[in-house]
């Protein structure tokens, strides 16, 4: 885990900030290399399957012509849903380093569940709470603006 | 439920097997009317977000020009996986009809407790086994010539 990679994460949660999006920040990174990132764009691109996880993950796959991203690693700014989760479990990313915890406890029974290893993909490694505090205030300031 | 919607996603499962894709099809109806469909393209398109109900989420969100798709049926050939289920209940998909139920227990406990209501959405109705032995012969004469 080094901090510079997820201190960008939080840095794109602020462009989703920017865009009146939910603010979560992704980035890829393959030995040391950002392969990709990205911010929420769900309301901009009317679209769910717009999550910052999402769409770093299909930059990462175009990148390197592969839906194979074993090796990598992905910073967020926020516990993904499970629809996330499963993602990255299957693009085979090996770690997931998050920096805040997500506060419904079903959520994260649930990509618990999706991380652990199953019949076809190995499992992924989740770090949680990295630094909870930035990415707090972050989307707190945002529900509160939004109020 | 329509019979004739989940033949048209057997077809589409046809379709993915003839471009040597795991066959599996998914097609998205709102009263009565078929707003899209697609199969499964993963490793021709490089990309773990290629599942057939992804592609005919995003098809479904852009020709309604909104990611909410509620009041939608999705018509499908295998039970989801959790990014596939996680994506259905977040774009508020009514109801879920699939051909075959998947063997993998675990999977089954997953996506159950993701189609159950939360904090954020509610509740999508999930029927599965609709007509497993055509969809299940399509998936094992497939995997049998894949040996």
């Amino acid at each position: 885990m080094e901090l510079k990679f997820m201190n960008l994460a939080l840095k794109y949660a602020l462009e989703a900030y920017e865009m009146d999006e939910v603010p979560v920040g992704a980035v890829i990174v393959k030995d040391g290399i950002i392969i990709s990132y990205a911010f929420n764009k769900k309301e901009c691109n009317k679209s769910v399957l717009e999550h910052a996880e999402l769409i770093a993950i299909r930059k990462a796959e175009k990148k390197i012509s592969n839906w194979r991203l074993d090796g990598c690693d992905i910073y967020i700014t926020l516990d993904p849903c499970p629809m996330c989760a499963s993602a990255i479990k299957q693009a085979r990313i090996s770690n997931v380093y998050s920096a805040l915890q997500n506060s419904d406890i079903v959520n994260t029974k649930v990509i618990n569940q999706i991380f652990s290893a199953d019949k076809i993909n190995p499992k992924v490694n989740f770090y949680t709470n990295i630094c909870p505090i930035e990415s707090k205030n972050i989307l707190t300031s945002f529900f509160k603006m939004k109020r």
